[in-house]
């Protein structure tokens, strides 16, 4: 008696044995291999492509003869012919099992392949997309045995694909029966394959066998900028990006202050509604132009925002978000669809919002968490999503806690008398000279210092305009580094500090960056005000990251990771000069780019990413920065530049801060100034 | 020891001990009583009333003491003081056990109370509707334990009222909050108890104890008229029914010329859809302001109708329904939300649809179906709903059998030349005299026959205008009964039948009816034409029927209820000497009036009907007439009157039919016009 012949599957490992005659493909489903295919073994999408392996693997003990699979059959052939196929190819849904064989699965014909991120410690996507497609051939109509073409076409799902209870949105069901006819009773289906609250959906209908994609839409819904990727829901590849200026700028910059629009315009809710949705679906519109697709293929979209923007975004008066206790309407997970929200793409596209955390904390700090992780962290690190509003999360596996600290618009430049958005002309670094106090410095658009060679060239188009949020940072870390600010954040006069790019001005000294009046340009100044935003900022960050410690109880974090689009441009040494961030190895310091938007992205290609989100958002525990008696003593601290109490001993093995004080009895008033502005964006 | 007191509830029968203390609400719920409530025990609703019993019950083995039952608390006394309690009752919720008692619960207090239905056959209906009240008291928000407002409120509804799983759509999360706040966190909920598709759902929200109800709607949707039920959700009472002319009229007066509409011109489906929607809608705002309520609280709405309204209904091009294989885009019962069918009632309200049969036996029939019962009946019992398209039934709690039946409009008076609606002024019953040949008649709006003194007073208003759908069945066969019409249909020349109120009219004979020229009234005859037409029609009806006996394997019924809102006008001895039904007792033939809409109403009151008619349906064997050979052997037998083939023992055993023959030689070719009229109507 002779065994079947044995089947092993590379990469997996898995194996099993078939009898001769046996599909690749019906050997990968029995053993649960993951090998994809839409046409379901007819020959087709050839998604199902493997590389058999011949010869002799001692690995895996078998010898693989050249027979080992069967001759290219009409179909294969055909396929081949027409369609091509990569050498050593073969479809699994053809070719047969005659000998033992060695099976490779390529990545492309995985279904739950990697989509591999950039960094180094952030982990890949895996794919497991809300929408698959499938070809399905459906039994024709007969009037001895009457049932409805819908039934039909989801009876064959059933049957062959094992897709079961599969739902349709009406607008389906208006389309359906000239597209089955076209497609003489074989058609591709789009099915969203339901979720934690909706069966599995038929999303598309398309006569014959679809040889397309379809897109899902990432999209970080900030508070200044909307920004989306659009990515092919099959190859988890982004297809295009895209942003615009949030257009609820004009009701306010900041969130406070639209929260205020709403509490004193009759409508003015349902105005900023309108304004986003409207700027969101200006986007799409932008976003599939560029990436030449139809916008009905657009069939999932996740968003993550802020508590403001989640409820405006939804038609939600953000009333409550505007004062104590902060309640939010719904923290859950929100699963809708796009026509719920007047957004214009796939009439049935489905939207998912990840959870909020607190009233303060919402699905984007969700959204980073999903990204970073911070939760299955072996060492604890601190995540600081730095924006207008900070989200902060500190935690490990054993656990994690999250708030938010209303940091205000100073890090992006705005209320500073010389700052300015992040674009060609702004001064993004700077370092000024210990001794003779002068600055050296770069603007965007240059890789040239303003004290080398061919620096008026480089700028020659741009100028020198003013100092972007990255920029501010470091400036006021160096002045503070070359004794020109003192610690509790006072600059200082010429004579205390010895140059006279300090001048009086008004009450306090100001300090010139550059002068560029000669040429028509503006005199770049930082005045005592600017450092007194930039401690609000950074008091308000750090504060709220230290009170986070407090509750987990410990002193120290092992790594800070900088999320944000404007994290991506921090200094970590400048922003611990400053004392942002906790004191920490500068190398434990890194960036994770727009993790929010990483975030929405990883819901988006993996569905179960949205049910983990939900589970992780459960168990983070949630710190009301506003009601924490603590958290106004830290703050007061945090003032100080870097701290007043905190000793920041690994910066102070790295840089010497020269111990000044420059008192001339104003600091106070302007430190109340800066709290009750505080309070104020709070609402 | 003593024994913890007897409780015994009537009418149910159950009964349990219970400690000294408890209310009767909870030892109701615990033994499964079905006893009502909203406050869920506030003493607020009062839904939960009961009446004790005093006195010795043998029959129950008790004595129930004067204080068998708790004092009036101050809760139950403010209640009674403020809104008034029937002499005798208690709050269940309020009054405790003190001793062993017996308590009667009141139909009101009982929530799937029997809304009795007046017909001695009809079953009643059982109230179980989609959408109950609860009323909640929600946990306020908390900084320390930030959740949403909706997600405490969820939890109030699994709490308080073992409510899991609840969902809401996004127009309740964005009016939610006010009405929390506004209602100090005690809130009125309507919830939908979600269904085999579906969740449950919050569909509105009210601040406080909301002292109302809500509404559902029964919606018959026929081809000509539209006619609606508008229910209290709670009680389960009809508030207002409403109707309207279908405003498709306006496309085509019978189905299959409204499929020829949508077929010949471009957005011909769409422009009826849009027709259908906005009489809907108009009709929907007749009803509320009749029942003087606000159209938002109609939460939900069941719909019958045939498969082609069914499809222009739902937006669906009906064009395959036009041509054989009849495919239906679906069969299957519809679940949908209001808003997406464009209903201007509650937005969430949902939608149900009765499934179809077949592609010619549509929710209408499904709808009879579960109002007449078929599967349950001991006996064989033919149901049939006359309207354009008739819809038979045929069975017994063995199997059922179904089919349709293109009758035309005949029997509403249409295509008969002195036809007409049936109005005031419209003849409605006939008798002709078998020895003079001379007819009487009655007209709708007066019950004296013609010949009767004061018969022209009693008209002088409306006059004698024409002939309904009843009146021609009358008519025509008491010509076939006075021998004024032959067997094969001909009207007899004066000689052939001795009266000379037939007259040659072209090429065939008329009877008069009534000269009303001499006053400026119509001359009212019965053309040979008109003959024709009525053998079509309830040949096509017969032929149906009998092919269903046919598939049945019988040769006679049990018993025939006529349904159709004109079913209840037709004489059953007249409807059998036409041939129109099968041979039967006369009081075995019952009218079940509109059985169409109240199966609509079952549906809508009692949601386990819902399940039980998919059930049904899925069981019931359709018969698609047009491809049984059978069929036109049986229509060409059922054109003679009544039958040139069947017997019909009993119907001679009560009438005695001429035997005549007034062949002239032009039936055939008559015949074969209205055979080719009848293909047509079929597309």
């Amino acid at each position: 008696m002779t065994t079947d012949p044995l089947v092993i599957f590379t990469p997996s490992g898995q194996r099993g044995n078939f009898p001769v005659g046996t599909p690749i493909l019906t050997a990968a489903r029995q053993l649960g291999v993951d090998l994809d295919s839409v046409c379901g073994g007819r020959g087709i999408c050839s998604k199902c492509q493997i590389t058999p392996s011949y010869g002799e693997f001692s690995k895996h003990g078998v010898t693989v003869a050249n027979n080992a699979l069967s001759e290219w059959n009409s179909v294969e052939q055909r396929y081949k012919d027409k369609r091509g196929l990569i050498e050593g190819r073969r479809l699994g849904c053809q070719a047969t099992v005659q000998g033992d064989v060695v099976i490779d699965v390529p990545p492309e014909s995985q279904v739950h392949k990697q989509v591999v991120r950039k960094r180094v410690e952030a982990r890949d996507i895996t794919m497991n997309p809300s929408t698959k497609l499938f070809y399905v051939e459906v039994q024709e109509p007969d009037m001895h045995e009457p049932s409805g073409d819908l039934e039909r076409l989801i009876t064959a799902l059933a049957e062959q694909w094992d897709l079961h209870g599969v739902r349709v949105d009406l607008h389906i069901l208006q389309t359906m029966q000239p597209i089955l006819r076209k497609g003489e009773w074989k058609v591709t289906v789009a099915v969203h394959l339901g979720d934690a609250e909706n069966p599995p959906r038929i999303m598309h209908i398309w006569p014959g066998y679809y040889d397309g994609t379809v897109y899902g839409l990432a999209v970080d819904l900030g508070s200044t900028t909307i920004a989306a990727h659009l990515c092919d829901l099959q190859s988890g590849e982004v297809v295009a990006s895209s942003g615009i200026m949030n257009p609820q700028i004009r009701f306010g910059e900041d969130l406070m202050s639209r929260v205020s629009y709403s509490m004193m315009n009759e409508g003015g809710d349902k105005e900023m509604t309108r304004a986003v949705r409207e700027g969101m679906n200006a986007l799409f519109v932008q976003i599939a132009s560029e990436a030449e697709i139809d916008k009905d293929l657009i069939v999932d979209a996740v968003f993550v925002c802020n508590p403001v923007m989640h409820h405006l975004f939804l038609g939600i008066n953000p009333f409550e978000l505007g004062q104590a206790p902060f309640a939010l309407a719904t923290s859950n997970a929100m699963r809708l669809r796009a026509d719920d929200l007047g957004l214009n793409i796939h009439p049935a596209a489905r939207v998912y919002l990840l959870p909020c955390i607190a009233g303060h904390v919402g699905a984007d700090a969700a959204a980073v968490a999903l990204s970073e992780s911070p939760n299955t962290s072996e060492d604890l690190v601190l995540v600081v999503d730095v924006g207008t509003n900070a989200e902060i999360l500190l935690g490990n596996k054993e656990k994690v806690l999250a708030c938010s600290s209303p940091t205000g618009p100073a890090f992006e430049g705005a209320q500073i008398s010389s700052g300015q958005r992040a674009a060609p002309g702004a001064i993004e670094r700077v370092e000024i000279d210990p001794i003779t106090k002068e600055p050296r410095f770069r603007v965007i658009g240059s890789d040239i210092w303003s004290n080398e060679d061919g620096f008026p060239d480089a700028i020659a188009t741009t100028g020198i305009t003013g100092i972007c949020g990255s920029g501010i940072i470091e400036m006021v870390a160096e002045m503070r580094l070359a004794g020109i600010v003192d610690g509790p954040g006072l600059i200082g006069s010429p004579a205390q500090t010895g140059t006279d790019r300090c001048f009086l001005d008004g009450r306090t000294y100001s300090y010139l960056v550059w002068d560029g009046s000669a040429d028509g340009g503006p005199k770049i100044t930082v005045t005592n005000r600017d450092i007194r935003e930039i401690q609000m900022a950074k008091a308000a960050l750090y504060s709220g990251a230290r009170l986070l410690m407090d509750k987990f109880g410990v002193d120290k974090v092992d790594r800070v990771v900088l999320a944000g689009a404007f994290g991506a441009h921090i200094s970590p040494k400048h922003a611990m000069v400053l004392g942002m961030i906790p004191d920490c190895p500068l190398d434990k310091v890194t960036s994770a780019g727009n993790a929010a938007g990483t975030g929405a992205r990883i819901a988006l290609l993996n569905t179960d990413a949205r049910n983990e989100i939900e589970s992780i958002v459960k168990e983070i525990h949630k710190i009301e920065t506003a009601i924490e008696p603590r958290f106004q003593e830290h703050f007061v601290n945090a003032s100080n530049i870097p701290n007043s109490v905190e000793p920041f001993p690994i910066l102070n093995s790295i840089v010497s801060l020269p111990d000044l004080n420059f008192n001339q009895g104003s600091g106070g008033d302007d430190a109340e100034d800066g709290s009750r502005r505080r309070r104020r964006r709070r609402g």
